[in-house]
């Protein structure tokens, strides 16, 4: 029966996936005529499953399945957007598979001693604005309303673009939710990266977002001539570049849970006969638990001062982002594990997520849990984005136990 | 004496700057009217020592004093050209200071028992066409007819520009020497570099010019989400080519007279949150000795095979320039560092020649030796590039006492 279901959750996707741009892969940006494409075959499937369907002034579709009176609500959900060129799991695999579980609580004529709603987010990905997650911030009241006169690339705000879309932003202060009221946010979503495929596991349980920070490196020494300028009196920015990128590598190597990367480096002037006067790099820094990135930054800080300085060379560091990590709940994660076993027949893999996701924004609303599950090749934000129908069926089993599980009142 | 000398010779240079295109600096290519300028000034310089002058059918420019029936013949001189926005004494200091040599020795009414010619090349920097060294290799016969098809950035064939500069080139294969003709060639020039400075010493003798190799380095890894890709499973490209710019650097310093360069790095695809999928970067080895820059060739090469292989990279490293060492000859050598002991009254400091001169290709006609004077910060191909009056008049003084050296029937 899942992987029944499994296939019908692929076929759903197929289809939300005609919703983009033309071109490679999914091209689905917010507040769009692809965006509505999304909306209009979502609420099919909501309705399908019982929901009441609204779409509140956010651009977050609201499905709706009423409780007891005076009870709680349970929040699933993901975001409806896109990368450009991207694949058609990211985010709304998230929407489908609990819309999907509430069809089959649904034809099961099972109810919920809880209110349930499932919401399909319009903006995670932050590609159209350089703002992202209006929807979640919007219900945790940490909306700010200064990002509506952000422009997209052909000038256009945020808020013309709502309004044109049909939506109010003025009123997106009034979506703030009382955090009594809710009793927990789930998010499902493909783990973007290749632990679940190695580890031969079909989902896992999310244990934190990652913390993030960004620090631009510019390390400046002289330039001279290969030919003429002996080694003892260069001072070559690549060279001293050069040990901070071994460095950020084996500090991560060696720190567990911490991901450090050098993905940017330029070298100026940059000919093969002159030595490198200057070297532009940027060091990013993941790990579910801020301390310790905190302590990683210290110390590759210091090392990259100590470095340079043996070497002659400037050095300038400067931390240019930084989003703390975000634990998810132990009480809900713990009831989403009993339901992944109650699915796999096995202890559910914890691991953390070092991509962020709207469960981030919800964090701050009530406990959020997230549920991974394995795509191919660890692939993702590309046309080649995968997950199988049958991972998705046990995912889909997961969520249904989940709800199960949290029907008991001391799970709650 | 020698003081106001090294003013004179500055005072001509600084006219000679003039013969250049608009813009900073010097620019002056050759077979250009700015080339016309140089050697329209440089003939009246030639005829006031008393030389008879004439242009050989390579653009060089040749001051010709004769010597006793059937003496053989000693030559000195360097390049009348510069790099684009170059400085005014690269190249053509070592035409401006033989001649007023000959000044000098004309005044004194001092006859040498040889001939002497003094040689300004058209030619040296490879700046307009991508060739140089016509005018030495005309001498050694070991020109190639077939550079004259090459064109510069305006189409313009080196064979039509020639022409057009009253040239034939047709008449070049004529040039050839006969070995038995000529003593030896010296070639005076600006270090390029900062060690003469750094020894506080104004001139030197220059032990060999040295070989140059490059190598294209590919290395390819994977790329990945830098959030979401764990470390031990990471193929990181940039990773691998830090290992090798730090190797290149330690071989470098502890061989001696090796120098090692990784002036280019490009890191694809280039995002902050992307692990490095690959990396193309250069590297450069020069040694005044083959031996040791084959030995560090071979040794880097296998340095990146084993640390690709390590990591799970992929390497592809090609060699895609190579230039023999030219030792310079070791009897004129010394009969130069006499004379620059008989200038300073301390020995002459010996040292290679990083970058590439007209001597390396007069090598393959005749015994060939190189002075250099100190130049300003090791600048060189600036704007700013410099040698003191002061040092030039020592360099002066030194060409004259080689001259009278060489007078010497037993150092002949």
């Amino acid at each position: 029966m899942w992987s029944d279901r499994g296939r019908l959750a692929a076929k759903r996707l197929a289809a939300l996936a005609r919703c983009s741009q033309p071109g490679p892969g999914i091209t689905r940006l917010p507040f769009s005529p692809e965006h509505r494409c999304a909306l209009t075959l979502l609420t099919g499937q909501m309705e399908a499953a019982g929901l009441s369907v609204t779409l509140d002034a956010a651009g977050t579709l609201v499905g709706r399945l009423e409780g007891p009176p005076g009870a709680r609500t349970l929040i699933m959900g993901s975001h409806q957007d896109s990368v450009r060129e991207g694949g058609a799991f990211d985010g709304i695999m998230g929407v489908v598979l609990p819309i999907l579980a509430l069809e089959v609580l649904h034809e099961e004529g099972r109810t919920l001693p809880f209110a349930v709603e499932v919401l399909a987010f319009a903006d995670e990905e932050g590609v159209r604005f350089p703002t992202a997650l209006i929807g979640p911030r919007a219900l945790a009241d940490t909306f700010d309303p200064a990002v509506l006169d952000l422009i997209d690339a052909d000038g256009v705000t945020l808020r013309s673009a709502m309004v044109e879309f049909g939506l109010d932003p003025g009123a997106i202060p009034g979506l703030a939710r009382d955090p009594a009221s809710v009793l927990g946010y789930l998010e499902t979503h493909i783990e973007q990266g290749p632990v679940l495929e190695a580890r031969d596991e079909p989902l896992g349980v999310v244990t934190a977002i990652c913390g993030i920070e960004r620090h631009a490196v510019s390390i400046e020494g002289e330039t001279g001539h290969a030919g003429t300028l002996p080694m003892d009196m260069r001072r070559d920015a690549l060279v001293g570049a050069a040990q901070l990128v071994l460095e950020v590598n084996r500090m991560a190597r060696a720190t567990s849970g911490l991901l450090g990367t050098v993905g940017t480096l330029e070298v100026f002037p940059g000919a093969v006969n002159a030595v490198p006067r200057a070297v532009r790099t940027m060091i990013e820094l993941r790990a579910p638990d801020d301390a310790v990135r905190d302590a990683a930054a210290r110390s590759l800080t210091d090392f990259a001062r100590n470095t340079s300085a043996a070497r002659g060379l400037t050095l300038d560091m400067t931390r240019t982002y930084q989003q703390p990590a975000t634990p998810c709940d132990r009480g809900l994660s713990e009831r989403l594990a009993e339901a992944v076993t109650s699915v796999t027949g096995k202890p559910a893999p914890h691991l953390p997520s070092g991509a962020t996701h709207d469960a981030s924004a919800m964090a701050d609303l009530c406990p959020a849990a997230m549920l991974f599950v394995r795509c191919r090749d660890g692939v993702s934000h590309r046309p080649e984005e995968f997950a199988s129908p049958d991972d998705m069926g046990m995912a889909l089993a997961a969520i249904v136990s989940f709800l199960k599980v949290m029907s008991d009142p001391e799970a709650r």
